[in-house]
């Protein structure tokens, strides 16, 4: 409802940020009222794009004074709808995107909220070091952002999630005050770690305008194998295998199951099956180091024919260059896309301990053949994470709207699956207007209260990024 | 003031806690009023022992009822006055202490707070895993107590703080209620990150009577070297190049200055020096890998090779044996109680960006040598970490008394450079009764009133370990 700013405050925002700074005509703040999707739209009355702390703070202050919503947006790619306006004003942290200091000796880079990911990743780079956050909006979505929300992504086994990337912040809370714990310290024990308060809160305890950001040797190592496997057991079994004999070498370890396998091979112009059967499940496995002469691949060779020795592994495929590990990768990367042409989808972002992924897989599956009959599982992930993207595709030839229709229902018996294994329904897209029922269904009212409690003594005049997350 | 407690209030407590959980006899309770340097010495009316997260609910919904202050104390083994008594009564966590659950699989242990860190360390090792937490007295530290005070210790450089070797948590809250968030996942993305309020907290937002820790792959090779050096520039530049070289095979990296190293060959009975001729710097290197095969001896000859030919290091020596190997960390281990014969010292745990180590080290002796003139700099400590214990050995022959009593004038100008250079007063020791002064004096006002609006939130009734910390 963008008439409930009263046009005194909207003047004030206006002359911080300046004409540059002010966004109100329809077609420039569309993008804005969106995400990704379209599955949800938001109002708004203006957008409003600081370039620098200072003005963030002054527009916070403006706004927590006249008690006008404030809605953080990054790059604005996420999947829960998390940067949707609900009127107020959008705060859009574009224009704070300089990388303030880097220090190779360090490890360490600070950099502003607004910087795009993939920026990151090349000033990283360019130092001969490695920013190891990666996933697939890294194009246009902003270090915000991804601290906002603890992203994920592909490398999480090996380097942890977004937080675990962070030394400091610098926040703007959300009376307007700016905390600045911009520390560059691998070792710091003076009071609370308040970092972590703002790191994954979806921007409803303030705005995260800078931080530092942990930096990683540069990899001179790398090595790519596709397992083929016969069941859940198996993958478990290849897992731990591998993660005893590599350690930190293993980066990733992403399972597929033959339907997304198939729908890859299907639609992927890219893609090709490098094994003359067919199997159930798929191993993608990538080792790295920053040492070259580190006998990854005599490690992965040794692991694999072992696996196959002992008859759980199938097959086996090694890359045995830099473009054959490119191609192993397709497989994973053209899954999301590959679901699209064969219709409606029904997706759940879960996690269980990775000692009970083939449980859930098992289990789950039953779950979802016995409610939606001819619906086919889509299971893939990061399983050394036990983070599984395990969705429904509609019945071929189903009609995807009366099949649609029955996602909460579906989604329902997934979740409570996953409640019951102790696991989360929500493992790296976040909580956003999407899953907040399942927030408040799901989590014990201890945790709740806890959670609010934090909420109203943060921000107490209630402004940030409200009907998220809380 | 023992006498504050009213009867009936310890009449209920005993209650709850039985015979075998109570002790008010002045002998029994003597170990609990008092820390291991005898630096400071409490007062509490008795010491309450629950067996359980439900007594230890019990037991905190009484004290909050009547206002009774609480001091949580897991192995007292803090070296800030952390645990030491005001009043009320001292909850310790000892019978606590058991191993809930191990899940090789998942890499995970459950551990009750009152578990002692070497019960775990055995544990973990029993099921082929590491659990890498390790410092000087993990023989009787509890695990509750390490994760409030989010200890440090050798492997940080590798593992993290105690901080990152967490999963899930469980805390009786300050008014008695529990928060169950136990959960044993990689991935969660669903609501604020509670875990990390309490940890490094001292106690002062509840009791942490179980955590979910993190496993790692046992080690299979081990590879350490010491290595002479001439300046602290040369120090930062070896932990650049072997760090760069070898990732997280790198698992210490630590630093001695000549006199420690002189103090240590004086006094302890097991050490000798390796080289001919005396040098100003020493760095310990320790490589360690899961993988039996991963060149890692050959990796460190060739950094080291590379370092003595360009000229920075002057000599090294690789141990060929774990037992040389040993014999290379005694020099390490020693250093502390070497320093006691030496008479008095002023001791500093500080922490500053890596980059900035070798300027530390020549500002701060510096300042100590114009503090106390003929007074002895020990610098060493976990360079990787950028962590220095920089302390202050009285001159040769000086009077103790007098030189302690210029402690306070000594530590000001030590933490006045650390405040400059943007590092941390207290890198791994936490606050405690000790530093509160310092936290007040270097803290922001915004960060202040931040931990203040957490503590106040979340401890409606002030009673957890009142004057600690905050």
């Amino acid at each position: 409802m963008p008439d409930t700013v009263p046009q005194s405050v909207l003047d004030a925002l206006r002359d911080v940020v300046g004409r540059k700074g002010w966004i109100d005509d329809e077609a420039g703040m569309e993008p804005h009222l969106v995400e990704r999707r379209s599955l949800w739209r938001g109002t708004c009355a203006a957008v409003v794009r600081p370039a620098s702390t200072e003005e963030t703070a002054r527009v916070i202050e403006i706004c927590a004074a006249a008690r006008v919503p404030v809605t953080p947006q990054g790059g604005n790619t996420g999947g829960v709808g998390g940067g949707v306006p609900e009127g107020g004003i959008v705060l859009s942290a574009a224009r704070m995107n300089h990388i303030r200091a880097v220090d190779p000796l360090n490890h360490t880079m600070t950099v502003e909220g607004g910087c795009v990911l993939a920026t990151i990743q090349e000033a990283a780079n360019e130092v001969g070091c490695l920013f190891p956050l990666s996933l697939a909006a890294e194009g246009s979505c902003q270090i915000g952002g991804n601290l906002s929300t603890n992203a994920g992504g592909i490398q999480v086994l090996r380097y942890g999630n977004a937080r675990d990337l962070v030394l400091g912040l610098e926040v703007v809370l959300p009376d307007g005050r700016v905390w600045d714990g911009l520390r560059s310290l691998r070792k710091n024990n003076t009071g609370y770690d308040l970092k972590h308060l703002f790191i994954g809160a979806e921007g409803t305890l303030g705005i995260i305008t800078a931080a530092v950001l942990k930096l990683y040797p540069a990899i001179h190592a790398r090595e790519a194998a596709l397992v083929a496997l016969s069941d859940p057991e198996s993958v478990l079994d290849l897992f731990v295998r591998v993660r005893d004999a590599c350690g930190d070498a293993l980066t990733a370890f992403e399972m597929i199951s033959r339907m997304p396998f198939d729908f890859a091979l299907k639609h992927s112009v890219r893609m090709r099956d490098p094994f003359e059967a067919p199997h159930p499940f798929y191993a993608l496995i990538e080792l790295t180091s920053p040492r070259p002469g580190g006998a990854l691949r005599e490690t992965l060779q040794a692991v694999l024919a072992r696996a196959i020795e002992d008859e759980f592994a199938k097959d086996a495929v090694i890359a045995t260059s830099e473009a054959q590990a490119k191609e192993l990768w397709t497989i994973r990367e053209d899954i999301n896309e590959a679901q699209i042409p064969e219709g409606g989808s029904i997706k759940h972002d879960v996690s269980v301990p990775i000692s009970r992924v083939p449980e859930f897989l098992r289990r789950a599956t039953d779950i979802l053949e016995r409610a939606v009959p001819g619906g086919r599982v889509i299971a893939f992930g990061h399983v050394g994470d036990g983070n599984i993207h395990f969705n429904l595709s509609q019945p071929e030839g189903a009609d995807t709207d009366a099949f649609m229709a029955e996602s909460n229902r579906v989604a329902h018996g997934v979740h409570d699956l996953v409640a019951e294994m102790e696991g989360s329904f929500s493992a790296e897209h976040g909580i956003g207007l999407h899953k907040r029922d399942l927030l408040k269904h799901y989590k014990s009212d201890v945790e709740m209260d806890l959670m609010w409690t934090v909420k109203r003594s943060l921000d107490a005049k209630s402004i940030m990024n409200l009907g998220k997350l809380l």
